[in-house]
Formats: C-alpha cells, sequence, structure tokens
C-alpha cells in the first residue's frame, strides 16, 4: 500500500486536490492559477517570508497571552514561525509576487503553512486542520489588512538596512579616493566648459558627502517605516481584535524583531494609507539620482584613452570589445545607471499603486512590495559592485590632469586678485587666440616671477574653502 | 528736443540697443531672444524675484562689512533691493523661465535691474554702469552658481509655507467634518466590497490625519532646503571670495528673510547637487497622490443622485451640463486630481533635470525651479479650493447610510463574538440567498432581543478602536 | 584516472578557469562575477536566446557565402543554433540580464556557448579555440553593437506576437459579452454621476473595440521593430564587413525566423538610436492604461453586495477575506491594474535609458530589453487572465440595472423630445425632492400613455447611435 | 444717465450679476471663481478657441440644414464664430486652463461668448438669452463630451503642424552641417570610448535623419487625431441628436478647418478613450528623447575649450559667466534639455489623467488638452530655436580632430585587413604603452608605405557603408 499522493481541501468555492507533501494548502492553490503574471514567488523575497513569520509568532503570542489561544496551539504556531524564521520552508511560498486580493494570498499561504508545519509538529497530518486551522488559529485576531502592511514594513526595515551598509562601503571607497587624490590638481568644469582650478580629490569627496546625506536621508525615511496596523483588523476598526491584543502584537513583534515598532495612532488611516511607502520610494530615487550622477561622471572623466577626457582611469573588469582590440569599457557604471533607471520607473509604479488605493484599503500593496523590494536589493547589489570593481580601482593622470590646469584659460581667474582682472582679462584673449597657455604668457610678460605663480597654483591654495577635510 | 528712445549696452559679443526706460540690459535682451520658449517670464513667480533681491542686498552689505564695496554703492544696491522686495520693479524680470545657462540669464537680470535701479537712487542715468557696475558691484563675490541655487532657496521656502498654511485649512475642514459625522454609521469598504462598519467621521478623519502626517513630512523636507552654497562661487571653491565672505553673506541673507539659513559643509558638493528639490519634489508627489486619493473618495462616495453609491453630498457650485437638466458634477474634486497628475508629471521633470548635471554643476536648475514652484502654488490653490468650496459645504445621507449598514451582509462579523461564527455563517447565506436583512433575520430567530441588537449596532460599538478622540 | 573538473581559458585580462562542462568560458564567467544585480539570468527571455542564435546562425551562412569561412565551421556554428532555437542550451546562457557593456555579455556568452557546441560537433573538447573560435568565427563580421539590438528586436517581435494573440483573446471575451448584455438596461455615468440610459452591452462593447484600437497600434509599432542594423558592426560604418555581409545576413536571418527584415538605411543612425524601443514602448503604455481603466469600471460596476453599484457580478475565483465570511474580491482586475501600474513604471526606465545614450551608442539597451520584455509578458499573462478567469464569467444582476433606469432622473432627458424641456425639468425636479420615479410620475400626470412610455424606454430606443452592431 | 456696469444673470445655484460688457456670462463666471488654479486662462491656447468657434460654427449649419435652428439664429452664431476664428474676442476666453467638469466650463465659455456677440449682431443686448441662448440654440444637439475632445482635437493636428513644420526647419539644419562636415575624419565612440574613424558629416547626418524618423511619427500620430466623436452628445448613444445631425456636423467641420475628419465608429468608446491623446504624448516624449540625446552630444562634442573633447564651436549667444572671463555656455542644447524634461514629464501627467477615466467619460481632458498644449508648443519653440540659434553656426575644428585619428588606437581596426590582425594588435600594444601613434608606428615599422597609409585612412574609405547619401 503506497503513501497518497495528494489530499484534499476545501473552501468556500469547493474540494480541491493538493500535493500530499506540500505545507501550502488550497487558498495557495487557488492563488497560483489565478495570478500566473511574473513567474516569481514571493520566496524571491526573504525578507517578507521571514517577516510574515514574526507577525504569526507575535499574534499567536499575543493571544495565548489573552486568553484566546490554547498553549499548545501557540506553542506549535511559534515553533513553526521560528523554522521559517531559520530560512526553512521558504520554498514553500510559492504565490506569484504580483497578485490581486489586497496581499490576501500571501497572507493565506503563510497561514497554511505555518498551520501545517505546526500540524506535524503537535503529531498530526498536513491538512487537519480540525486540530489547528490556518484561519480560525493560525490568522486569529487578524486580517490580511493588517498583517500585510505590517510583514512588507518590516522586511522593508531589513531590506533596508542592508542597503544602508552598502552605502557606507560606497561612501568609505570615495572618501579613500578624495585623500588619495587630494593633492592632484585639475580643471573644474561647469556645463562641461572649462571654469576654475580644484583637485581630483575635491570631485571626489563631492560624491562621498552625497552619499552620506543620502544615507542620512534614508535613514530618516526607514523611521517612518516602523509605524505598523497591527490590530486594525478588517479596516482600522480593530473590529473582533479584542482590547490589548494591538498593543500585545506590537510588543511581542518588536522583541521578535529587535525592531522598536509603534502602533499608529488612527488605525483606520494607517490601514488605508501608502505614504510611508511613497516617501521610501522618493528617497530611493534619490538615491538612484545621485548614483547615476555620479557614474556618468565617472564616465565621462574616464572618456579616452586618446580622443576622451582621459583624466581617471577605471579598472578594467572584461574585455570591451571584440572587434576593437585592447578596447575596456566602463562598464560597472553603466550597470548602476541602469539600475538607477529601473529605480526610478519603479517609484512611477508605486505612486500609481498609492494613489489608486479606494476608501478603507489599498488593493495594491504587492506591487508596492515587489518595486519596493526590488529597487532597495537592486541598489545594494549596485552600491557594492560599484565600490568593489570600480571606485577601489580608479588611478589618475596626475600628469595629464595638472597639463591641462597649466594649459587653461580659466587658471586666469585665479589669478586676478593679483594681477589685476584688466591685465587677466589680456591674458585670456591672447591665450585663446594663440593657443599657447596661461602660465606661459603670465611669466613672458613678467607678471609674476616663477616662484610666486607656481606658489599661487598650489591645489591647497586654489582649492580653497571646499577643500575635503585635511 | 526728444528723449532718446534707446540707451547702448556692451558685452563681449558687441553693442546692442536696450530700450531707454529698461532697467534690464543688454544679458537680459540676449536671454529673451536666445529663450522664446514659455512666454512666461520669472516675475510669474515673486517669491523668487523676492530672493534674489534678497540675496544681492546681503551680498553688497558682505562687502561692504569686508571693505570691499564702499558704502555708497552699498547702499543703493541695499536700497534698490528693498524697492523689489517691496513688490517694486517685478515688471523688468523678464527672461523666460526655462533657460539654458543655469540661471545665468535670471542672475543677469537681476543684476542689471539692481544696478539701473542703484544708479538712478544715485543721481546717476540707467546704463552708466562705470559709476555702478551689474557685474563688478551689485555681483561682487558672486557667481551664478551659488546666487541662483541660494535664490531658488529661499524662494521655495517662502512658497512652501503657504502650502503648509493652506494644507492646515484643508485639515481643519476634514477634521470638522470627521466630528460633525462621528455618529454617522456606514458600511466601510475594502476593494470596493463592503466589508465591516464604522462612521463617516471616521472616514474624514483619515483624510484629516492624512494631511496632517503630510504637512509634518513637508515641514521635515523644507528644513533641508535651509542650506545653502552662498559664498561658493563658480564650483564650491570660493575662488575669489574672500574668507569671511561666505559666513556673512549667509548672516545678512538669514536677518534679511528671518530664515535660520545654513552654509553647506562641502561647498563643492552642494554646489553640484540637486537632492534636497529631489526630495522636495518627492514630498510634493506624496501629498498629491494622497490628495488625489481622498477626492476619488469624494467623488466615488458622492456618485448618483440615483444609481450611485449616494452617500454624502458634495455642495452645487456650477451647473454640470446643459443636456441633461438638473445634473451636478463633482468639479471642485476634479480639479484636484488633475493638479495631483500634474505634480506626479512635475516629479519625472524635475528627477530627470536632477540626474543630468555633470561634474561641478547642474545646469538644469531652471525647469527644477519651473517645476517645483508650479507644484507648490497648484498644491496650494488646490488645498484651499477644495477646503472652501467643497469640504465645508458636504452634508451625509445619514438615513441611507445607516439603512446600508442594516442590510448589510458584512455587519454578521461584528455579531459574531455574540450569536457565535456558525450561526452567524448561517444568517450570511441566508441573507445573501434571499436578499433579506442580518438584523431582520437575527430577530426573526429570536437570536438577539431587539434591545441589545440595537445596543451592539451603536456606532461607538461597531466602531471601535480607530475612533476619532471624541 | 578521472575528468578535470575545470578547463583555464584566457582573455585580455589573464588566465581563468571555467567549469569543464561548461559551454560558456571566461568572458562570461568575468560577466557573472561584475553583475550581480537582479539573479535574473537571460535564460529568462526564450525568445532573446532563441533570436541570439538565429543571428548568429545567419552571419555564419552569410561568412560562408561570402567565401570568409570555411563551410565545415560554418556547418557546426549552424548546427549549435539550430540545437539553441530548438530549446536546448538555454541553461547555459546565465549573464544577469541588467549588466554593463551595451550587451556585450550577452553577445560573448551566445559566442561562447555556439562555439562550444560547434567544437563538440566537430569532434573537439570544448574550449579548443583555436579550431573555432568564439570571437574569430562564431562572431565574424559582427559586432555586439548591431547583433544584440537586431537579437532584441527579433525576440520583441516574437513576444509582441504573443501579446496580440493574448488581446485578442480578451477582445472577444468582451465581445461576447457585449452581445449577451445587448438588451440589458442601465444609466451611464459621467463623472459618476447619474447621466442617461445605454445598455450594458454598449458598456462592454466599448471594452472590445478599445483593445481592437490598441491591437492595430500595437501592430503598426512591431513593424518599426522590424528595421535592423545588421552589417553596421562597431559605429554603424560597417567597418570590416565586407561589401554584400549586411544584405546576406539580413536575407538569411529573415529566412530563418520567417520575418519580413530590412536594413535600415543610415546604419550610423540606426546604431545609436533607441526610438523604436522607446515607440513600443509608448503603445504598450497606452495598452496598459486602456486595461487599468476597464479594470476600474470592471472592480467599481460590481462593487457591492449590497452597498455597491452592484450591476456586475465577477466569476468568484477565491475566497477574499478570513475575518469576513463569504466575501468575494475582485482580485483577478485587480492583479491587471498592477502590471498596468508596472508596465507604466517600466516605460519611465526605457525613456530614460534611451535618453541616456552618447554618441555612436546606446550603452544601456540591457535594461531596455529587460523592461520591454517584461512589459509585453506581464500584459500577455493579464489580458489571458482577464479573460479566462474574469470576463468570460461576468454575469448581469439585470433586473438592479433596469429598475436603476426606471428610478432615474436622467431618464428625463430621453423623454425631452415628446414632452417637453419644461414638463421635462418639472418631472425632475419633483422626482428629486420626492424622491418618486419619472417613469411613476409621467404616468401619474398623464403626459404619456403607458404603452407609449415603455416604448421610449425600449433599450433599442433609448441606446441610440452608440449601439454595437446587431 | 450712465449706462449699467453689470447685467444678471441666472443659472440653476441662482442670480449673479457680470460685467455689462462682458462676452460670457454666469457660467463663466462661476467657473472662474471655481478653479483658482493656474492663473493661465484658455486664451492661451489660441487653437483651442479656435477650435471651439469652428465646432460651435459647424453645429449651427448642421442644425440649420436639418431644420432645427432658425436661419437668422444660425447665421448671427456662424458670424460670431467667424469673428473668434479670426482673433477676436480670444479675451474673453477666461476660465483657467486646468479646471474640473470634463471641459463644461471651457464649453459654456465658449457658448456664451458666442451667443453674446450673436446677440450684438442680430442688434440685441447681451444677455438677452430668450432671443438667443448660450445652451438652447449654440450648444444645440451638442454635449460637452463632444464638443470639447472634438475641439481638443482640432487644437491638437493644427499645433502638430507647426511643430512639424519647425522639426523640418531643425532637420534642414543638421542635413546641411552633415554635408559641410562630410570629409571631416574624426573618431567615433562607443560607450564614451574611443571606437574606430568615422566623418563628423556622418555625425550630423544621424541627427537630421532621427528628426526626419520622429516626424514620420508623429505624422502618423495626429492622423489618429482626426478621428472625433462630434453628435455622441452625453456618453455617446447620441441622445437628442436627430439622425444625420452628426454626419452633418462632421462634414461642415472638416470644410471650416480643411481637415479629414471622420466619425469615430463606435461613440460610446469614442466618447470615454484617450488613446489618441496618450499615443501622441508618447510620440512627443519619443521626440523629446532624440533632442535630448541629441543635444546632450552637442554639449560634449563642444567641450572645452581647452580640457574637453573641443570637436566643434557652437555659436555664442550670450555671455557665459561674471566670474570667469570670456566663457561661453552651450545655452540653447541646455534649454532643449530642460524642454525635453518638461516633455516627459508631461506624459506621465497625461498618462494618470486617461488612466483616470471613469465609465462613459474621461473627466480629466482639461489636464491632458493643457500638457498636450504645452508639450507640443515648447518643443516646436526649442526645434526652431536650435536650428537657428546653435546648429546653423556651429564650425568643426578640423586640424584637432584629424590628429584624435591619426594620434588613435582604434585606427588600427581598420588597418586589420590590411596588415593582418597579429601586426595590428602588437602595434597597438605599444601605442598603448609608449603614446605613440598607430600610423606613425605602422610607418616606422615599415609595414605600409605612407601613401598607401594615407589611402586607407582617407574618409570615404574609413567611413564606409554609413556614409550619408553623396
Amino acid at each position: 500500500m503506497t503513501a497518497a499522493l495528494t489530499r484534499s481541501e476545501h473552501d468556500l468555492l469547493g474540494d480541491r486536490d493538493v500535493p500530499a507533501d506540500a505545507y501550502w494548502g488550497v487558498h495557495t492553490l487557488r492563488a497560483t492559477e489565478n495570478f500566473p503574471i511574473t513567474g516569481t514567488p514571493i520566496s524571491a523575497y526573504p525578507h517578507l517570508i521571514d517577516a510574515l513569520a514574526a507577525v504569526k509568532e507575535a499574534a499567536a503570542l499575543a493571544n495565548e497571552e489573552l486568553g484566546l489561544l490554547e498553549p499548545e496551539k501557540a506553542r506549535a504556531i511559534v515553533a513553526a514561525c521560528q523554522e521559517i524564521r531559520a530560512g526553512k520552508l521558504h520554498d514553500q511560498f510559492v504565490v506569484d509576487v504580483i497578485q490581486g486580493g489586497a496581499g490576501t494570498s500571501t497572507n493565506m499561504n503563510a497561514n497554511e503553512v505555518v498551520a501545517n508545519r505546526a500540524l506535524e509538529m503537535l503529531g498530526h497530518a498536513k491538512g487537519e486542520y480540525t486540530r489547528l486551522h490556518p484561519n480560525e488559529h493560525v490568522n486569529l485576531g487578524q486580517s490580511t489588512n493588517d498583517v500585510y502592511p505590517t510583514a512588507v514594513k518590516v522586511a522593508t526595515v531589513f531590506a533596508v538596512r542592508g542597503l544602508l551598509k552598502a552605502m557606507a562601503v560606497l561612501q568609505d571607497a570615495f572618501a579613500r579616493k578624495a585623500v588619495e587624490f587630494r593633492e592632484v590638481l585639475k580643471m573644474g568644469r561647469t556645463q562641461l566648459q572649462d571654469a576654475v582650478p580644484m583637485t581630483l580629490g575635491q570631485e571626489f569627496s563631492a560624491y562621498a558627502v552625497m552619499i552620506e546625506e543620502d544615507r542620512s536621508r534614508l535613514a530618516e525615511a526607514v523611521e517612518l517605516i516602523h509605524e505598523i496596523n497591527l490590530g486594525a483588523t478588517a479596516i482600522g476598526t480593530g473590529l473582533n481584535a479584542p482590547a490589548g491584543y494591538a498593543e500585545a502584537a506590537r510588543r511581542h513583534l518588536s522583541a521578535i524583531t529587535g525592531l522598536p515598532l509603534v502602533t499608529a495612532a488612527n488605525l483606520v488611516e494607517a490601514t488605508q494609507d501608502c505614504g510611508a511607502f511613497v516617501q521610501m520610494s522618493g528617497v530611493l530615487k534619490r538615491i538612484a539620482v545621485k548614483l547615476s550622477k555620479s557614474c556618468n561622471d565617472l564616465r565621462l572623466l574616464s572618456s579616452g584613452p586618446r580622443a576622451g577626457l582621459g583624466e581617471i582611469n577605471l579598472p578594467p573588469v572584461q574585455a570591451g570589445s571584440s572587434i576593437m582590440p585592447g578596447k575596456v569599457n566602463p562598464v560597472i557604471p553603466e550597470v548602476v545607471n541602469q539600475v538607477a533607471f529601473e529605480v526610478i520607473g519603479n517609484d512611477v509604479a508605486i505612486t500609481m499603486a498609492a494613489e489608486a488605493g479606494q476608501l478603507q484599503l489599498n488593493a495594491f500593496e504587492p506591487i508596492i512590495l515587489h518595486s519596493l523590494s526590488e529597487s532597495i536589493t537592486h541598489l545594494r547589489s549596485a552600491c557594492l559592485t560599484l565600490a568593489e570593481r570600480c571606485v577601489n580601482g580608479i588611478t589618475a593622470n596626475t600628469e595629464r590632469l595638472r597639463a591641462t590646469v597649466e594649459n587653461s584659460i580659466g587658471l586666469v581667474t585665479a589669478l586676478n586678485p593679483h594681477i589685476g582682472y584688466t591685465a587677466a582679462t589680456d591674458i585670456a584673449k591672447e591665450a585663446l587666440v594663440t593657443g599657447r597657455g596661461v602660465a606661459e604668457l603670465v611669466l613672458e610678460k613678467g607678471l609674476l616671477p616663477a616662484e610666486r605663480l607656481a606658489e599661487l597654483l598650489r591645489p591647497e591654495v586654489v582649492a580653497g574653502s571646499g577643500a575635503p577635510a585635511a
């Protein structure tokens, strides 16, 4: 006699067979049939799975504490959730990441997996829901409408932490180069036209500071994500959640995750509002804009080797072209640019999804989760890749850079206070017409002695107030 | 003998005649010829004109203090700037709001108007720049690259203050209705499907809270706008701005504007970075998303009068249709929706402009100014219009709302703890098939006495934890 | 003695070990290390893999024809490509879909897999590139800059064909409902306010026509995708591609794919231009907008069951809520909405990538491919799901719909020509105040006999010129 | 005795005084009070005012033809409309361009102005609507829901014609430069890295071809705008528009405008659908993307004068900087970039507005009109400005360009077939290490005689198949 290959489960639409060894059940089965959209299951977002398990665990502890759930059942649910948070059973989270139903299928997938694993731990067979029920016990006192956004927020906090660390790595990489290049004199440019001298160190310092500021903004935005609506149940009125449940669940979830979570003051508002996600995406977009701008600069400064600016060299990481021997391309900044474009596009998708919420709920949080997760994790990869495979290996063409300063007409601006504006203008005109250097002309005309001129062009003099901290 | 109609002015491209009575000069003339794009002059943004004058005034005071500018010239410049800030001469700011050159034409327009008005005050003719020069004296120690972003920031702070006030007006309007409707029972909806009961007061309270939160976010974002780069000159190295200038200019500008401005720690970074504008626009987008969602709800709740939800009535403010007698449309929410779409589109334009910055400068700040100003001022108008011409006059169809609750199947959810889940399910099924009411069936079956049932359906009972503060 | 686990390969950066059984080589290895971004390999886009193989096959045939490639080598390359196009070796296409280098890594991945499979067929070991070389032979006369965009276009054509078919399925579903509901009278609405009567058939007919028009636009846009730049080599000058190569390669590629491909008239322009992709994405966005609008309508019309419009019923496909018994949600339209938001966001990403091209090449085509493929395949799934799991099962609440018409004030508009505008206005006013029906009042006042009134309200009379073809 | 300053008018909300000399009336008055949003009246879009007048004129002629309107009234309406189309009374179109009500206020503004001017012509006082009524006669057989979109379409067609002409001017400017520079040899670049030689003529030819293709796409998109829904009345059922009216109105409107207009086959669909506007905006976005890319290139190629690429010179059109003497910036390409960003942002606004349509109408067409008009007219200005103030005056630094080719390593690719790949690779390596030129090394090693080398580097040889037509 062989084991059955399937078990039968029931929901309001009728009976369906699910694989006997599946921890998920009939609700998950229907969802996989209903949403064959991206082919990407929610298990692709491990932070979300862990967060769902944490919420279920917190709810079970709160329910037990309030005397609503038998201790034995609570212990089994908690044990199942802890397994999931330890990385097990993630392959049982199979519903498509883009789904209708405001996340109900994700919540039901979690309820079913937790219930069936808990049943096993209690010595029962999978599917024996009379013993422990996905809805009645695992989902007790909960609604998708508070569980799902809470889990998305917890998952987002952890994902953002990873991004913050990666940004710090990139900031450090730029900052180290800022120190390394602090005496490398070069021409600054505005509107792509030669402007006045600066140091390459100042240029890289600016990239480091940009990231530092963005990290501060991101840290502020993630604070807003700590406000949850657990206990709101269906629409924020907390219907059928007993007094004390919301507070107990929040307390347990904070303890489990180590996060200083707070319950929203107005749960009706919190249940329908996606403002914190829009804000988060807006900050990710800001980060993307800066990263893209910095990568545009790196590609521009390393253009050449002969017919470009040729100011810096990016480390070669792969051959550039099969048809052009020896060509090496700025492939790392290029991939970062593309991640930035994706993040900016995702922000529009998130904006539209948030705007489309109606009355007491936003049914479109799954695409918000999807787009937000993608933006965060891709930005993290992009920052690490940019730091490790590009910035760390950048070298400067110091001689060429110095030559552009010495050869520059803009240099004359720095001499204004010393040779006078009229003489400076005459020098500039002659330089432009003859193609000769400003320094050369100044020396030739005896306007300044050679030592004085060299002194005036020292990096620390020219670079002035914008210099990076020594 | 008649007065000359024009005067001749000179720049590096040669001589040009400008109208004799114009306060602007040759640089402004060329800019108006070069940028015939929108037809909207910068005078359309009075906050910007005032801010430019404030920056010029602060710079003159700083230069005088440092002994770089003769007191007589400084006094004349200051007097001219004060006239402008009092609302005069705004019609002399004629360059197109969308312009190339990173704002140079706007800065030169300001330099020329201030110089010519100051010349008049000193008893000279307009155009006698040997006495007081737009570049040499009005623009002393400055560059477009620090003046323009500083002025845009000051202007934005004042514009945002107007928006914050308008949002408070709208928040109050919603909050008053939340109190007025606090006992009006209705069905809450998720995914447009009947869910569980709530009060109309809770619904309006959520709108008020959304705006309150958005005001907090906007107040935070505007803080970032107080960081300026005045003193950075061309690229942030402060070349040709003497020691002490940046600090003196900031101090005077703070005093003139009453704003707690701070100078950026890294001026090279600050001169090229548009992050604060991207962040600001992101928050405006967030506000737009919420406003649009709220207006979608208002239009939905007031749909009808017969074949719609018909829960609330918006005050009629104009006839709706020439062909359909008596039709009144939700025109105020509709115009707010459209402003929201515009703001969201502007955010994309600002994002692209910020991303397109190169090396030491972002040349595209004019479109950032334009889009940001438009978003802020249109949102302000939208909030005031929505409060005054719509929300304040909203009335509730209390009887109809109560009937939908009494007639609702979702009502049974609230009775779960009192009649048991099984009985509740039976009631639900019978209600759906027969079209009868849950309360009616509960009474008929004798499951609860009439008084007890009425008690359980009282608003304060059903609305539960999400209720607005009494 | 055991087989070696790795083989050593060489490129300009040095030697690296690759797994002995891998068909890909050192270039692919470096790319996988350089681009750890999305975790999604290019094999996730089978149309792209097939198209790459088709291009390699066409190039080999053209090179053989021109005497540039030995027939034996050509035959092996062709055989390897045919295997790939038959679905084999797709798992060897492992580079990340978002990558720097303008697609070079994708092209090199293809060159290496084809070369190694061809080597095996020729009886050599994988990696014996002196016999048949990925660059020298498989990539002969080609550059990533013509191969990659050509392959993306061929892949897009096939993907779009799938979408066109899915749209036809959805159009048919709506059209069938239009016929089914052709006599179901209902109130039309403008601005969510009751307007004048129409039939539910007309409403569904509009959805069908929208899709039909969008199919026409998509068919037009895909025509533009048939223009390729194969033979352009590095920058469009065709350097090192002999006379006749471009034409021969195009001819073979057309034959292999069955597509009427044409070579661009100006290959320099064609190599840097992404206009056809932007246009395609714009049309996909248009489709997304319409689909989303239709789904918004479906969700609105099916709102209820008691407190909503309740005009139609969507077939239940899964349970809606664990906390609210019997609740069924419009999950299929909701998932389609979300795909639409994603497509609209992708359009922004594609737009930014296209705008970021510089000089003779757009380095950002990989994100264009990624976003475009995602939009096309998700839209396809969304259309099929919407047709099969929602539209096909929609039913109408005919009685309720008729009642809203009979109860409607807007109905009076249709009686204008028959009872006069003044009488109609009086009826409208009385109906609004008393809550009574227009027909009832007309009969009561004896303005029209009952039979005449019934006649005037027949669907075919009221629906007028906008009726669907019988 | 003096003339009254106001006259009293009546609508369903009551009586209001309007200025006695105003051609607009009470509906317009209320709209100006209800929508104080942008401050921009619809008169800012003269194409729209002309189109509204054309629609009113066509409707009057159709109504007269069908015997529904007395000839005297029809003649007066026609005469008033013709005055408006001749440019008169535009200042009477005062409602805000962003308005709620789906354009009703714009339509009523037109009805009132036409009626009052017609009344004057008939010898009556303004406001004597019993003689000729804005709704009853001017708007006879019409609804805002067919009048407004029809007028927007007619206006858009004329605006697009202006853009098409401006694009042709720009195309010609680029094409002339392509001829002028057809023998100027330079290095082509991919990914900003030196690639292989081409001519500057080929580079400019690509810009011309891009615009040519975009003109074709725009011409196709504007075809779709010729399909109108005049005769649909409120929701597309044509209620109260007699048989023959739609066809007669279309025929007259075609004659008046000279446009081959067609009536949509399904008027219910046509009345709610904004697809043609989304498509149009998508094509405008495509144009913006290309223009921006071309301007990015122009700014890059003209970077310098010393520390940049310095390949071409843009004509100076204004001084660049007050602080840096002699600096000239690429202000014209910069302003075009900003218009492009605006157009791309507008596309998002239009997309959201189109998606937000509900059931039988899109209430958000006013923002679509506004954004579309802005995009079209700003693009037109941008194209003309770019042609006249930039492209026409571009010069090439021929010697510098030739030097970069002679100094280039990429040059060796062109010599591959002549000196062999192995020798070419050796030359490339030596050039990179020593900094010497490829040609110099080839000559030194005696690999090719000087005459042969010079021959191989002739533009027509190197440029190959991508050359512009002679």
